[in-house]
């Protein structure tokens, strides 16, 4: 059935404009002034921002982690994503050391075909990188479409890899068009730090700030980008926490090297104090690398508005207050890692970007959502609002005034760490491939009709060619 | 008259897509699958990109120098700026001291108004900033929609500011909503060393090159950027021509500066040994700032990749080998600074940039013509192909192989710097809102049909709102 | 006659040993254990520090300044000087542009010859290069061994010079062996700034500090620099205040440039707060450039560590509070610029720096003394405890704690800016050329006493040559 | 016996000065001008500079690598040193993972007392720090004073330390005020790309250098100071080869973090090309970091001489090209790493250094000589010429030119990689302990009267205090 999106003032990484969109078969097929199409839905978005759906590059919905798994699985963690504004999500799939990576990617598939709610697709985490996973991690690539790898560089005797494995991923990733990201922090040094102050009593959750101080983020990150260099390849620092890091990537691009990097609206918003909060409320606020003291936010911004970073995750990771993070009572190290964010990324960065002037609204919608899809191969298909792409758009009242809170968000866990927070606008309807997930703030879509997307190699679309069947982006 | 361009490549600083665009009263209206619209015009664009037109953002035509005049006015001028894909420049208003801005205004429109055949507006030029100046400014500014503020830092004696004129124009263009622009060269210290080296017999052009040494050029920009900063201000660099320029923008940057950097083809191509070619033939390549090492040319292309640099100039400043650069024949200094590179600006940067891979073909739309339009308040009307914009559009064939040469161009000056330079890639039509003024590679526009614009103030454009009348772009 | 300074510990800026001195002839001739010498006179230095007496490169004798003079004259400046450890002071000799160099020399040698307890040179302004000061300079250097020029980057209409001078300065500087010095602070944004805040009437001390940002200084420092660079030469920057100029000239000296900095003991413990002291107070505080924001003094203290900087100066220019600091009641542009520092920079830089961590008992003899004595050419002869150097000594008791006050200070003015700043050590006695100046904290020498000093030239004695006669320093 | 050395020119860090030294029981007990003294033995050094004996900081001798041993131990070692100008040698003890530390400097003892020619001390090699070993080493720092831990970040396998172990003895390191050494590269990378280019079949020596690129120095030398700077420790970075890590370390200094380097006269002077040399000669410039290209030489000499590097150690570690460098003929990962330079250490960096303008004398006796002394708690017993210091002493004869050949080296090895190299200058005499080592350029020693030194802990001597017996150095 066709649509028409009315009268909203259509905004892209690059344009703003009034107009109408025509919606066909999931797809856009017009852009015009006062459009009209026979039999077509009409939807009023007049006095609305009608963006891109928001990409999400980095969720953990449905993850194991230490003994527990996440609150959120494909289905909570989908619906509050939508309600949030975003339309895709790239999750991590974990893989085993020894066993077939496909095993992996069944499992991933498993725990989401049936629930997500919207599109939906895969990064793949690497711990090792012998023969065999060399020989099968071609084919991955070729008929999975997961076109990046994701490398530890912390996480000490579970996840972390060494220099050498990530140097080899580096060089393999070059050769298959694959992008590579990592978890920058000196896991050695953390995993020293972690059993000190444990030894010595200090089990409190600011001690998990205290022991993976910025600069060993910073440190991983500059490592990580010479490797890169030694490589000629490229890579993706996810959750940029700090000046430091920040600063590294910077350089990098300052040499022209292909280095990227993603920061998280917590880091852009929370800090180290939030760690100290009484009755052990600090776990709330443990994430890896942790929040940082409030001056690094700026510099963060900065980083955003100057190009040196270039998309937000929510690294959506979420555990119960209750249950969950209590597990790290006594002992900082048993804190499950992560938060609840997935739902409200988009407006925490459009209220507090946008709307304090940080940033321009085009550079909000590069960041959210265009970025993401051009580094991770999903471009032209998603992140814009473009004749023939997917018609995942979110209709924004920016007029709303509301307050972020547990009491009303979507996640299926019992605490938000905005809790309180005030921000500037709420998507009202939301349109995934042109079915309406979210409508007048309501959810009307169904977990499964989320597709899973194969993506492009990295690069692929930097110059596309007039009279190809495939157009694309570039980076 | 309507018109349709049917099924080109059509290609903005963000997006790439295939399909069809509607023109109505010379704006774009509809962009669609297979449109039709009855009475338009058809146009074939199939197996070409289809570009937004060119903005140039930097032109001196029709200009008095030294005793002489550009070999170029508006007329041959913007026919073949039309030619080269672009449709509009931006051309600077020369003032003279102790008299009225208006009258220097005034005699702009004299020299343009009958005689541009593209879209055209004013920089002014600030050589005093008394209380009369002061005064008369605002005026200016709002009047006349000039909304950029020219300030030399080299040229001893002539255009010359000193370092207290440029901080007050910076403060007058912050509160004003104005962009303040520098020519970046240490004047006092080239007024030296030119006249150390006519003193001492070295007159040939290569001293033009050896009297005006990067460093200067890095000193006076790093210089122009303190300004700024303590001003709280915002700057756009001319012509960057080195490395050691565009460094220091990029440190600008870092701090979260509005500062913004514009290069030219011929620092992306051209370098200082063509300087030393025999026959006072090294007269062609005078420009101020001068050549550099070739090496310098690659971090030119870091900065447009990494965001340092925003966008392209031509410079144009075109006077005869015959009987004008000769007038420096035995004294360097006497050669009219300049050259003739309104043409194959666009054609150049596509060719080097994005067919050699430097850049993604996005990129070349951006610094091409969106982010001027964006910087120079142009924006949404000009810099885009989008519902509402000015249908100024190139229709670009990237499959074409050519030699430039004043044989073929059609600029009123009797060589070019580009002589034997193959590129790849020609506009075949080119449209300024919606009349071809360029079809099938002939001219086919006419003087005077060139529309002055009155341009916003900087920034304005951050955050169009929805249901306001006016939208915007941001910066 | 003969003198054993006995049992002193010795420091110089390599080496520290308890042993004696043996002086003849007002040259220490001996160094040993246990000397004896017949007819010598016993000084005991038991307990005590023996260093090398302290150079003051940087001090303004009675100088005229705004229509006032000086509190301090060579006769009180150098007493006081010698009370505080100092055996030579080198002050500025201002010129007049248009008349000869000669006569601002004679000037300055009639104000000093008859009135200095110490030895003492002179530095040469330079404000204006033509070709009779071109003519004229070598002779000066050669004749009255003036090896240093000064040039003022500020005080725009009365010293400041132009780039062009500045860089024809460097030239010069290069061929003849001069160091040149440059005051760093871009003068024509400062008079503007002056100008500005005057007019708006903000007219309190603190709005000195206000119209001479940092980054005032830091940009003329990195300008300097350039210049130095192009020109090959080597450059000396003054009174280096904060950060921003110091990391310049780290810059530079990474590049392997022969640019070296002075700090100020006013820099290092006082800041910008002190010019806010009520009842016009603030006045007593106005340096140019001003006191910073107190961090800057931790990078002074790490400049002087790393070696970024090399010197501490007074910049010792007193003017009484009352009658003169006072000038400038109502208009802080008429305050005289300066303070009294020449008596207590020996021991404030020992206590802050030596007994508070900061810096080695070698550094400390380093920057007050032998840095000086090297870059201005003065050394052996100064600057050092060796055989056949001047026996310039000063006792030092590092067991004294005491209380800086006008109350007790031996200069000429009304207040002391250190007043109730509490140190460690004092010095006990001091000699010059082997005479007591200084005697058990009593000054025993006589005005006229002090040798005026001819210095070699630049870098001269990087290496000195065994078996030539002159033996030398080396920078 | 006494001694009188006679009419020298005696250079120090600081001072330059011709004059008389007398010495008793080993020890400098006078300075002066025409000393004489009864029954002392007259020793004219007239036209020569007479020296500090050189310190070198690091050797390897008779230690196992490989399966092989270095040519040289301390009998043969020692004695070439002295002919060279050097009078102490801080070796490395190796420790085996599992065995107590005293075993091993048991087994260092036992291999240098009877042999060392010269005064000697021992560094300590750190592979693992768990309880055992902490438990040990303040015992061994205490008693044996070995205040110096080296910490390896490659070898992967056999030295390779985690960062963890790093960390875990730099925060020892300052408790205990010991100073760690690092060898500072990415084992893990190393690791595999050695292995890839075996496995590529790539086994000429050239591949040694070109899997061990320059980056992989420079971000272990980062590494390792952001470590330090989290442990408020120091670090001694040892053989810096390139730009890439002078540059970290100067970066750190700027932070001021007292980190210090050194450099190697090989990596002065000799660079990359000389691995492709045919016939395996190319195994001869085998060092790990390898050489470099040849642009990185000025870097390492601006570092020298603007105070980023602070010494020169020759990393002596000798293998003869027969039978041992040859081991890695077919695989280059074989080749024993190291080559022999102790002996032409001086002559090359003061040939090279002083003689050609790039550093100062006084800094030539600082690299050379004092700063080891200071850095390592030698001072002032080492690295001078002052009263109570050992009369370790080398009369320089600058005249002389020679040319550096195996043919007349006094090493126990079959090759010199300074072949034909031209030098200025050599040491004509060398005392050690005021006993003649060499005479007339014979050595007249006898292995065994070198004497193990045992160490000041890091810094001690910052501020040595007048009165107290001990003196100092600092740092």
């Amino acid at each position: 059935m066709k649509k028409l999106i009315k009268n909203g003032m259509i905004v892209t990484a690059t344009d703003a404009y009034t107009g109408d969109i025509l919606i066909e078969h999931g797809v856009i097929t017009g852009i015009g002034k006062e459009l009209s199409a026979e039999g077509a839905e009409m939807i009023d978005a007049a006095g609305c921002y009608v963006f891109p759906g928001g990409i999400d590059p980095h969720t953990h919905l449905d993850m194991p982690f230490g003994g527990t798994v996440t609150a959120d699985d494909f289905e909570t963690g989908t619906i509050a994503a939508a309600y949030g504004g975003t339309t895709t999500v790239i999750d991590f799939c974990l893989t085993t050391k020894g066993e077939p990576l496909q095993q992996a990617v069944d499992v991933w598939h498993a725990k989401s075909e049936s629930r997500a709610a919207i599109d939906y697709s895969f990064h793949l985490m690497v711990s090792e990188l012998n023969d065999r996973v060399l020989a099968e991690l071609p084919g991955i690539i070729e008929n999975e479409g997961i076109t990046s790898l994701k490398v530890f560089m912390a996480y000490k005797n579970t996840f972390q890899a060494d220099d050498g494995t990530l140097f080899k991923t580096l060089q393999t990733a070059r050769q298959e068009g694959a992008l590579v990201m990592v978890h920058a922090e000196n896991g050695d040094v953390i995993e020293y730090l972690v059993n000190k102050a444990i030894d010595e009593g200090n089990t409190d959750p600011i001690y998990h700030a205290l022991t993976r101080p910025p600069e060993l983020e910073g440190e991983a990150t500059g490592r990580a980008a010479y490797l890169t260099e030694l490589t000629d390849s490229q890579l993706y620092v996810v959750h940029v926490t700090c000046a430091e890091a920040a600063w590294k990537i910077e350089e990098a691009r300052k040499k022209g090297l292909r280095v990227y990097g993603e920061t998280c609206p917590q880091y852009l918003t929370l800090d180290i104090t939030d760690l100290e909060k009484p009755e052990f409320e600090g776990a709330k606020y443990v994430w890896s690398p942790p929040l940082r003291e409030k001056w690094n936010q700026e510099e963060l911004w900065k980083g955003l508005w100057n190009g040196s970073l270039q998309t937000i995750g929510s690294d959506q990771c979420s555990f119960n207050f209750k249950g969950q993070k209590e597990l790290g009572r006594g002992d900082f190290s048993k804190i499950p890692n992560g938060g609840p964010t997935i739902e409200d990324r988009f407006s925490v960065v459009y209220s507090e970007g946008v709307e304090k002037g940080r940033i321009s609204i085009h550079k909000f919608v590069d960041i959210i959502s265009t970025q993401s899809a051009k580094l991770f191969g999903l471009f032209p298909q998603k992140g814009t609002i473009a004749l023939g792409s997917d018609a995942d758009i979110v209709i924004f009242d920016p007029s709303v005034k509301r307050t972020l809170s547990a009491a009303t968000h979507h996640m299926n866990v019992d605490y938000n760490p905005f809790e309180g927070m005030e921000v500037t606008g709420e998507p009202v309807s939301v349109l995934v491939r042109g079915e309406f997930v979210i409508r007048d703030k309501q959810f009307v879509g169904a977990p499964g009709r989320g597709q899973y997307l194969r993506r492009k190699r990295f690069g692929d679309a930097a110059r596309p060619l007039p009279g190809k069947a495939e157009v694309g982006g570039g980076v």
